[in-house]
């Protein structure tokens, strides 16, 4: 098996400046480990808990920037999309579409990704259950694009909380695609502060972790020079001077694992 | 208080004929027992299990249908949006738009059923807390509308299984908006029959007695003549032939609670 | 159908005079309304939150004040047991033997409670499918023992989280017993005031009606004349003074759903 | 941090002859990896979904067993008590009283257990939240023996179905006393074959890896020579023959991960 990938970056594109330091960053922690990296960043939040929330810098300058950072930093981007109108500009400019969790049922969107020929990234629905993704990759393959990976994101769990299944991870493993372990995602709180989403940024790496030992390709992870000023996702971003340490933890369990399967 | 309003009429629009003919027994039920009746029907089933599944009449077509029932009828009539693009036309058709509860959270399509000036009837998420719909009316309030309405169709309750937390009701009407549940939707069991979802029809009634005595403003009921044979939502949906024995047993039910409140 | 059942009281027996003002309130209150009336009140809480939590008066005690109730005021009595051993001396206290929610599969106190040949009300575990009760009748009915009641009083829902599944009680009336509804243990928030269980009495009344509008046999509610400073259960029991005005609501509701059944 | 130590055996005991080999083999295998073992089997299974399952082997003829096991193998050995009562003489016979997960809010039998000074496992019920485990550590720790160990075994998710959120683990390892992981109970579809529990015993190892990536002190799993005949439990036993390449992995992951804390 393969070494794991990994996916990160900050929830938002802040800024040209911003995005180009961060992916800087992660492209030298992850060199100096030998891990692979895919960049992540989002031009727009279409979902947040409140209107008055922060939206994003808008598609057209994020995409700018994202297919800056690939062209410089040479390494491969990701972003979501939000309509399927979205998907074939979108496509111009990074290498992985990704569909968010509320969408991944809306057939129209998983078409309009899927036959643009890039990779297609799909988040597990918080009200799906794992062997029910195989369907959503099956309306993306219909387009005769099978460069898919399936996501986990947590699943609702009560009230305000999500819980990761981890026999989720070999059940989306069994479609034949690569399987995704959001593990900034997995620790949020959604709603959990009245007008926005909380996080318990502290468990992120146990369960990243426990994610590993169970055999992933890709491990998915917000990141931030200072979590607790940005503007969306704070509270379960990990800050990147945390990284080195943990990424080179995850690279062991990894390689461990993977010999085991 | 007012009595409750019905919301009725096939998952599908599946023709002219049918449509009509449905409405007509529906606005007959309804006028003998004296309740208020919206006709629901949909031009576009944009987020099915499987990506074989029968999608539609189409927008066009069945935005015509349902703008003719309107007329001919005289009933307000109710049909489901499921991009920012759709509300425009769909509100020159309709009396109300429908936000299906997986989009509940984008914020575009919020804002744009809002700016419609029609009425906007949002069902919450399987994913959020009856309290968190607060900031789903405030992004559609923020447009200047303010005719809103909050569906309460099941929260998620571990894997292809849906719970009604009857205390989600009165919560959600703390809004001040009219709270409406859908019977049909929440006896489904998403994802239960492998490649579409499974559903309870015989508890349908049940669950729609049980809102009445908490005291709701409406009740959301899918129907059809021959339900075994519909192309979506069969399993849930309640046969026509039933609902004047149902229907009147709701009126009696929403009167005496109505008195308590 | 018959008309519904109470079976009400405070959650703890406090005093022989505390038990006997509460028990002489409450029959006064139905008798009024014409409705049959079950004394509830426990002898210990054998399964508090906390160690230092109250547990209560004794078996001894609270068995003998439990008799005398029935006694002086000619109303039947039910407590809940523990241990298999407690079974036959509270059965000669006592008309109804209740099982709680956590000890529902537990073999020999439900054969126990089986053998003493009283009624045995038993409450569906949190943990448990309302299908699932249906071997736990089993258990007690193998005694030859078949006046048994099953009380749903909430299912896991998330961390400190019930919630009532109303398709459970038409689902556990089809094995033929009656079925109780207990209103107030639904609102409890297990440990949800860290040491103890908090609770939503507001939200008691409006459970009870959605219950009754399925067609239940029996409600279960705990009452106190001052919640606020009762040992236990307090953010969850209702107080006496409401109950006059809720009682008759409850019966005309019931009255009427019972015609349709 | 402290290598992981073993619990494990068949869950029940079904004969002299059958517990001895099972021990012996178990501690063959756990010698030549040089892992601490604790032997664990039951005499009785109070609390099984069908009355007419087979409950075991009895309370003396079963410790005699075990006693003899600890004699003759020099393992410590443990077994799960179901009443005060049985406390004392089992912690005779064992090593370490487990406290069932239905039971383990129940104050008379955690206090009975912590008065032996045995070593007391306590399962996490169902039905509780990780951080609510406190309280029944306390109970226990109010005796003066702080010989505590927390076991995690699943979480209530929707119905006939468990999950284990890993936060759980570090946040009971919190309290200070060791955390277990049963990995085969964790499996188990509670009822989901009608009149007994069924399992996913392919899902156990995986588990483990997840649970031990997390760094937990313990792995509890039930093994049996032939699971598919066992008297209980079977459907999520894990065969003794493929133990020594699996805690063999454990061993290597246990190792690794342990450095990271």
């Amino acid at each position: 098996d393969q070494p794991f990938v990994l996916i990160a970056g900050p929830c938002q594109i802040e800024s040209a400046a911003h995005a180009q330091e961060t992916a800087q960053a992660l492209r030298e922690i992850c060199g100096a480990l030998g891990l692979g990296l895919i960049y992540k960043s989002s031009y727009d939040k279409a979902n947040r808990t409140s209107v008055s929330a922060q939206r994003g810098i808008g598609m057209n300058e994020g995409l700018q920037i994202l297919s800056d950072i690939r062209e410089t930093l040479q390494i491969p981007v990701l972003t979501d999309v939000h309509t399927a109108e979205q998907c074939a500009p979108a496509a111009q400019a990074v290498d992985v579409l990704q569909i968010p969790a509320f969408l991944c049922r809306q057939t129209d969107l998983l078409l309009a990704a899927g036959q643009t020929g890039a990779v297609v990234n799909v988040k597990k629905g918080q009200f799906l259950a794992p062997w029910d993704m195989q369907h959503v990759a099956h309306k993306i393959a219909s387009t005769g694009n099978k460069r898919i990976m399936l996501c986990e994101r947590g699943t609702s769990f009560g009230y305000n909380t999500l819980v990761n299944d981890m026999r989720g991870l070999p059940i989306m493993a069994q479609t034949g695609y690569p399987v995704v372990f959001d593990a900034t995602h997995s620790v949020q709180q959604p709603g959990g502060q009245g007008t926005s989403s909380g996080g318990q940024r502290e468990f992120a790496p146990i369960l990243a972790r426990a994610a590993l030992a169970t055999g992933v390709a890709s491990l998915f992870i917000e990141v931030h020079q200072d979590p607790d000023r940005a503007p969306s996702d704070g509270p379960n971003m990990l800050p990147i001077s945390a990284l080195p340490r943990l990424f080179e933890q995850f690279r062991q369990l990894d390689s461990l694992v993977k010999q085991f399967i």
